[in-house]
């Protein structure tokens, strides 16, 4: 499993840009979204604002992506993400997922080859992608996925690299109540 | 209580415009909302889909009236609340309630003195505003209400009307989980 | 649909028996359960309380009637049914149904021809048994039922008994979530 | 935080007794309960069959402790408890606290100091108790726990400890939604 980097346009909730590289020494957990999608407004965002609350931002950095792959009028314009993000209390720093006029999907789903949203993706310390995810993940799974990585301190990974593989392999779901498939 | 007439600019789910005059015979469940309120989403909005589920539309007619007082540029245009009633899957007839850009508050709202959105409005069968209820009433609550409506044909609704005036000082609350305040 | 009387054994959570002769003039909600079926514990026995807290006691009479068929053992004595309704603050009156050990099915639930615990049984004003249902009933519903019972003042009921008859056959369900058959 | 010794009169649900010494090399949940308390039923006890469910039994074995400290006659006897477990499927070993006449708390709940149930008790590999923790845990900090646990093996679990310590000062809640207190 490659470790694109992130190919956004622009950053809210945060000063500057963000990036893998300036995150290492940290886990990192992305919840890929949009703002209408009813799963993630249902159960992907507010879990990921729970990941938020519940880990030291010293250990576990949450990072939302907003890849818009549908409604790009609704949904796809700075301002509303902003209403959005400010009615719901998201305080996580949230990315754009970069629009590129030749694809149906924005740069980043595209490279990281999402199914849809919401899609959870786990970083570890290094930087490397070691879970994705599209759909529900249980708290229970979660809270235990993530300390596994915090307590991998400068391991290589290997194992939680090879369960990541397992589970996205497992999530070829139909769309509905989950979530939104391209 | 009175009963100004609806002023909408656009109907969305629904062939031509509808109006009190043209709904009378059947008790009309209004829910008043905005896309990117958290409690219309969670609470309101379901409810509403709920009631146009459980009563036979020859008895009963669900409404959305979309009033937004913040945020115009994320959900004031038609594309944004097309998209959100596509992916929520709402097919009861929809209003944008009309803009004035003299005021902050769109036309029907303010004719109707609403203190914030959801706010729910039920009508008689004569047509007639009975009840005005800001924040969540009870499922157990709105199925009595509008099951005594639906029993009162021809009926002057004296008891009801008394019973919204009430119902309505009483929904002085604050924002947040219940839903936005003007 | 006929209208047995309440065969029971004791009463609990009131002063002295109920019946349907004395509570003639209300409206009845009677709430059938067993204090180890899952189905009651969640969904059934919240919903009667629901109910006796959203109506007024001059109109709306709830009644709790405890039906064992099966775990006599455990849940059949007087003393464990009492630590029941205590720890889950149930202050409605509760009858406890009449074992009849010739029989596994206790004599009221036999009498009723109930399926299975939840079961729901409303009674109109004049006492008539006029709805049946086994399972989960939406409050949507239930309330819209209840307040068409209420507004019946002194009439024959026979819509309702229609309704009520259409119901019952309609709820040949499987047993789990939603209760336990017999 | 010492380690008492599980002191109980019974197990379901499994064919010998269990005790800490048996299980080392495991992380141990365990669920103290009463099938009476409203928090461990509605909560509680659903969380620890997600963890019996979630986690492999090779790395974590998940035990109910029934401990009995009001209403003796009503959920007091093994007949009750088994009844109670088979209608709400609960699969995992369960062990009945040594009810002991001098006291009214049971035995095991006094050697461990609880305040009531549910309270989740959390042992790691070498059977030493490392967190203790009265009323609900969510989901996503429990799973982290765990886990945390599951990597030590062998470690001192000074941390945990700690933390544990840290965790139990902290739960000094009155009784209610939550829980029963002593």
């Amino acid at each position: 499993m490659n470790t694109p980097d992130w190919n956004v346009s622009e950053w809210l909730n945060v000063e500057g840009p963000l990036s893998l590289e300036g995150l290492k020494g940290k886990v990192v957990v992305m919840e890929t979204f949009q703002m209408l999608c009813p799963g993630c407004v249902a159960t992907g965002l507010p879990q990921a604002q729970r990941v938020a609350d519940s880990f030291s931002p010293d250990d576990v950095q949450v990072i939302g992506l907003h890849s818009v792959f549908e409604h790009h009028q609704a949904q796809g314009h700075r301002a509303a993400l902003e209403a959005f993000l400010h009615e719901y209390r998201y305080t996580f720093p949230v990315a754009i997922d970069r629009v590129d006029d030749a694809h149906r999907q924005p740069a980043t789903m595209r490279a990281y080859g999402m199914q849809g949203t919401p899609t959870l993706v786990l970083f570890d310390r290094s930087g490397q992608r070691v879970l994705q995810h599209f759909g529900h993940l249980p708290d229970l799974v979660l809270g235990a996925k993530i300390e596994r990585l915090k307590e991998a301190r400068g391991g290589t990974g290997d194992q939680a690299k090879h369960e990541a593989r397992a589970t996205r392999e497992d999530t070829a779901e139909s769309c509905g109540e989950a979530g939104c498939l391209i």
